[in-house]
């Protein structure tokens, strides 16, 4: 089946047009109509080739919406016309000990990326800035009622990528949680930190967007750019999420940490970092990594949102903005997230 | 009441016996009399002068047991006749959020050291290498029958810095635990992950202990200083439980952790270490660290190591060798604790 989509024809090109083949329906399959797919930090760091050489053309985009239109003869847990979401990926081996136990992004054998991955049958996938996509139905979620499809779209990946550590670090009632940064993945930690019941404070370089960090669900929001912010906030946070890919000081987020508190990364800066065991050994602190998070916790963080009426805050924008707001991504002009109306691409 | 001890005069000199003053019996102290006090690391760099300035004469050690012989009028949970133990702090708050959930390593105020420490009434504390020592009630351990008193006193401090991060990361059945050093420390590590159920690899420089190792509680033992290991044991721990202060390759170590796999380091090298934080994002890592443990849980390990018959291997010693077996644990010359027979020092 030939589609429309978006590709960068090469490294650092601007997207345009194309026509890409979509595989049969197989047995397991299930075939998406795309509505709307989210513009993530990472699709433009793929096509700019800032993560080494990638399988041109690539077509971005690994926050899916859409609804089902066709399913495999083997299909029992989507049905056509059900609202469905794609994330981060497509693929896993199914076998390991990690797929079994629901994390399949940390497969034995590797996860197959939604977009400029080498998929099981050999293929290169290609993702969501699309009419069209089809999925093995394992990997489709099921986008409950009640949350407005455009808003859902950046779960797919800041959603998850920020519910998975909140949730495994303890974020709750009586929970200090800290966010370091108000962007794509920030706003969402502060919302799903919210609504799980934890306090939560905000950490931003400057006070720029401390009015939409409190609307959002902050109780605090501090600048880093003040160095009594560190001593304010000495030994005080649970938990404290980083979004942000920059150089830190580790030490200096560590010493806000209080006993069993954990500095959790989902941003990758590419430098490595350096810091002070005795950072760690006080508090008995850790300093963590995350990485989206499996298909069945990427399910509850759906509903979970749908629950607490939890979507992105979005700028919907045509296909033919897409380069435009690429520009405006890295010039952090975007509260918070772009999402392309995929009926503008066909 | 005046008692002998064995102090060192000056930072560096060695330690010769000395008469020093233990405050009288207040209404929520124990008097101790000592049987055995356990030599530890950290009590050469104190008399070293590794940490800094120090309030000489110093009289280490934080690894004490003993008969108590005198209970103030306030006391109600040690009797005179009991087998006691000190570890590495006499006092704290009592009052912030951390002592009052047993936490009291990481008060507030600050935990109040066996040694070398300003006490809450403005005295200097002496530590364990002395014949008898007045410590407030509820910084004083009970020592259960059925351990062997002279190894129960390194339970103290290697004892309780290993059995607190293996139980905060779930050390127990079916969980591969690595542990990286075969010292004072990680003899113990091995022995109480062992005895909670875990699957133990050691991971030393050589292989010159391997039959130690093996015969403490060990399934495996491997070299570090060959370069397969690091391949052969890739993403397979659980948690690795680092006793080595020397500087190493944070990410070599982190790159064996398996899904939400943690290295912790419980030694703490003075420089700072350098880790990229891809090595956290996969597999969802942490790299953490431990500082001894609150005083309940101290005695959960005692009543742990009691029940599993689990003491340290011990060498005693008479208290005029105790510069003798500074040297030796200098050059790593000692399997795996020195005790000093406190009754060879009146």
């Amino acid at each position: 089946m030939n589609v429309t989509a978006y590709a960068a024809p090469a490294a650092g090109q601007p997207l345009a047009p194309i026509t890409i083949e979509r595989r049969e329906v197989g047995a397991n399959n299930v075939l998406i109509e795309i509505e709307f797919a989210g513009i993530c930090h990472s699709d433009i760091h793929t096509v700019n080739g800032d993560w080494g050489p990638q399988p041109f053309p690539v077509v971005p985009g690994h926050e899916i919406v859409g609804k089902v239109t066709e399913v495999g003869s083997g299909v029992t847990n989507h049905q056509v016309g059900d609202r469905v979401g794609v994330g981060c990926m497509v693929n896993s081996c199914g076998e390991c000990t990690h797929c079994k136990n629901g994390d399949q992004q940390f497969c034995a054998r590797g996860m197959v990326g939604t977009y400029a991955a080498k998929d099981r049958d050999g293929t290169t996938t290609q993702g969501g800035y699309s009419t069209h996509v089809v999925v093995d139905a394992d990997y489709v979620l099921t986008v409950p009622d009640g949350i407005d499809p455009a808003a859902a779209a950046p779960l797919l990946c800041a959603g998850i990528t920020t519910y998975s550590p909140l949730k495994r670090w303890g974020a709750g009632p009586g929970k200090k949680v800290a966010v370091v940064g108000l962007g794509g993945l920030g706003h969402m930690a502060v919302k799903i930190a919210h609504a799980m019941g934890a306090e939560v404070t905000v950490l931003s370089q400057s006070l720029k967007k401390q009015e939409d960090g409190l609307r959002l669900g902050a109780d605090h929001y501090y600048a880093t750019s003040d160095p009594d912010t560190f001593k304010v906030l000495r030994s005080s946070f649970d938990i404290i999420i980083n979004t942000v890919s920059a150089t830190i000081n580790v030490d200096a987020y560590l010493g806000l940490l209080t006993v069993n508190g954990a500095l959790v990364n989902v941003g990758a800066p590419p430098e490595s970092l350096s810091l002070n065991v005795f950072s760690l050994l006080t508090n008995g602190r850790s300093f963590a990594g995350s990485m989206i998070g499996g298909i069945p916790e990427t399910q509850e963080m759906l509903d979970f949102c749908a629950e607490h009426a939890i979507g992105s805050e979005i700028e919907v924008i045509a296909a033919e903005k897409i380069n435009e707001a690429y520009e405006r991504v890295l010039a952090s002009d975007v509260r918070y997230r772009f999402v392309i109306d995929a009926s503008t691409i066909g």
